[in-house]
């Protein structure tokens, strides 16, 4: 028997949900990560040239950007938004299909949101709903998509974008199939951006894929309603596996998206796992006479630089950050990492105790972190990211990144807000527009 | 040796022409059956309901739209305008990698235009330029592209829409590599869309697309300027065969553009061939005993319906067209096709006499008819439409057809402005409103 992928997901997008408390809070979690990564990110040059550009075309609107308080229509403020959540790559990931699932969702659904002023609670019920649903697409197209090259955030999340979006369009079930299949003409993005600004703007472009289908779906618009299973359709010709059941096995009953990991360090995201296990020991700098790094061959020539001395460079090398914890640096902070912390003579002296290897049984998730004392004891801790984090956990780490990136007020105002049913959309996004106004 | 794809593509796009008299007029009876396309599709479902979501938004910008004479940014027109003018499927045609050139790059051209106030000539210069671009990025990307599923008129006219803008835009060779490796990022389509309104919307993704990405390189935007070819790259995910010699010999030299097929029937190009056989013959119903139609077999489950009743089934079916030539109706014409003609009694009387039948021998262009007459004479025609007519029979078509369109008064004002140098895009584009205000 072969399920209908297409006609599963677009009941899920369209019907009654019930969500589990942890599914709630992990939501509200990565709303509020979503906003600090975004307020975050308005001075990258990609958020300020597409920011520009918004602004100069403007036109009848009223959904919010990062950075600004004017107002733009939803299909562009997707866009603007998606590109500025994940210029510092600071976002969060979901490891089951290796994506972003927040970049490419959230700024669709609260554009809709604004657009048609609806309540913060429906945003986050449609952002989750469109987040799991980013996150199943991304399990029947399988590794096999990612790995031809094909970035997830924006291919899987530009089918969530739609879910979202179109669930607060008020579209039924028979739309909605039509606007996953119209989004499945235009889903794309490559890993060959990676390290560009193609990157973040291809989770923007997932974001705007979601608001425009939605919005010519609900106009009257059709499409080919499988266009994501059938012949000449979007599995077939990206290099799906059309994985149907892995897909939709307890869709509505299990929320795969409360595992997703949330970024605590603003470094590359090879380097966590070590961050992590380092965290765990909690050894400072006077202690270590040696540290050893075993972490997966894949991240060898990713974030291995042995002696960076630039901030960008010291985001890539085990040695750097972990010498950077050891002196009491934050590494969650965007302003830690520094062409002067890299020439700081204890963070060198440190540094050349510092030993990284490979070790193929590893994992992409996985690290161990070996320590030799001053005083002769051996320690050893082994961290892997896709153990999920306990969630009063989670919480403290997510305000204090937060706290670290957009001060206690504007978390405390937001976090209030996820944690009421009434407010509007508005009130929520207002927070985006931050102190920068450029 | 391995010539660089990007790299020669973008001295191409952003050096000096020398554009040959034969390139020069088919892309002004390019730009003319594009106009007069585009008009006639303004109150096609997909053309409102995307015109209605543009005026909705609006936005300051002064690029014109088919079917109004408010004006838009530029980006927005070039969606707009790509999808209005391929709603009728009536557009031009290149048969060397089988997508429609001029729609997904006359739009974002005409629109980067009016948007910075350029000269009609530029526009044109342009438009050619991108079109023979998008044909050699087809060429590029081979058989193998198409035949997995992917809408070469989107998907490689993405590029060549990228290319026209740019120029336009004024990007030098640097940033419009860049400019061509970020579209590879968004560059789509599927053939999963075919008979939806998906089909046309894929045009008009494919001109925004390149107004969009010209416009933020020039602002400042860098991507992997290398995304087409490199690993993880537009080729290497879409199934392209990496024919880069065959796009690039004779770049700048030979324009392939000059083989262009423009529509001169208002029904599936799988008659064509047919309907010019018929043409070439000139037979009138009383004197048809027989007739029969031999073509290739790629074409029986498309457009062979054997006696349909409806005027979208005319449009499909060997033996009502051919019908229809012979009792006079002129085929391209948009309301010669209609129910009340399916049920002609002379039309079902000769329909019942014609025979239509598979040669495997023949290509998708080719067709031969046979007739034989009442008073015993047999005449057969051989018509392939991949040999291009001359130029001056061509140009006396392409009027007809766009009158029966627009009208004479519209075609002679557009037709003057592109056979003169000076004049401003705009004094053209205000010509794309027409009657209809809707």
């Amino acid at each position: 028997m072969c399920a209908e992928l297409t006609q599963n997901l677009a009941k899920f997008a369209t019907g009654p949900l019930v969500v589990s408390s942890a599914a709630r809070l992990v939501t509200s979690l990565s709303m509020l990560d979503w906003l600090a990564v975004g307020r975050a990110g308005v001075d990258e040059p990609v958020a300020r040239i597409i920011r520009a550009r918004a602004l100069n075309e403007g036109g009848a609107g009223r959904a919010h950007l990062f950075g600004t308080s004017t107002t733009v229509p939803a299909r562009m403020a997707a866009l603007v938004n998606g590109t500025t959540s994940h210029a510092l790559d600071y976002d969060d990931t979901h490891f089951a299909h290796i994506g972003h699932p927040s970049v490419a969702v959230i700024p669709a659904a609260m554009a809709m949101a604004e657009q048609r002023d609806l309540t913060r609670a429906e945003v986050s019920e449609a952002a989750l709903m469109g987040m799991e649903l980013s996150i199943r697409v991304g399990l029947w197209l399988g590794r096999a998509h990612y790995q031809a090259g094909f970035h997830m955030t924006a291919t899987a999340g530009a089918f969530g974008a739609t879910a979202a979006a179109g669930r607060l369009a008020g579209l039924n079930t028979e739309q909605m199939a039509h606007a996953l299949g119209l989004v499945a003409t235009r889903a794309a993005g490559l890993k060959a951006q990676f390290g560009t600004d193609g990157k973040p703007y291809n989770a923007g472009l997932a974001a705007t894929a979601g608001v425009e289908v939605a919005q010519l779906v609900a106009a009257g618009l059709t499409a080919n309603p499988q266009a994501m299973e059938r012949e000449f359709g979007f599995g077939a010709t990206h290099h799906g596996e059309g994985n149907t059941d892995r897909a939709l096995t307890g869709l509505g009953d299990v929320w795969l998206f409360e595992g997703v990991s949330h970024k605590f360090h603003a470094c590359c995201h090879g380097l966590h796992a070590a961050l992590e296990a380092a965290r765990d020991l909690d050894i400072a700098a006077p202690e270590i006479a040696e540290m050893t790094v075993t972490t997966s061959p894949r991240w060898m020539d990713v974030c291995n630089q042995p002696s960076p001395d630039t901030g960008l460079g010291a985001k890539f090398s085990y040695r750097t950050v972990l010498a950077m914890r050891a002196l009491g640096h934050d590494t969650a902070r965007l302003d830690s990492y520094s062409a002067a912390i890299c020439t700081d003579a204890r963070l060198v002296a440190l540094r050349e105790r510092i030993k990284v290897q490979p070790d193929t049984s590893l994992s992409e998730t996985e690290t161990i972190l070996a320590v030799l004392r001053r005083d002769g004891a051996r320690l050893e801790a082994h961290h892997d990211l896709a153990i999920p984090m306990a969630l009063a956990v989670r919480q403290d780490r997510v305000r204090t990144k937060a706290v670290g990136l957009i001060g206690a007020d504007a978390v405390d105002q937001a976090w209030g807000m996820l944690r009421s049913g009434g407010a509007r959309a508005t009130g929520f996004a207002r927070l985006m527009a931050g102190s920068s106004q450029g």
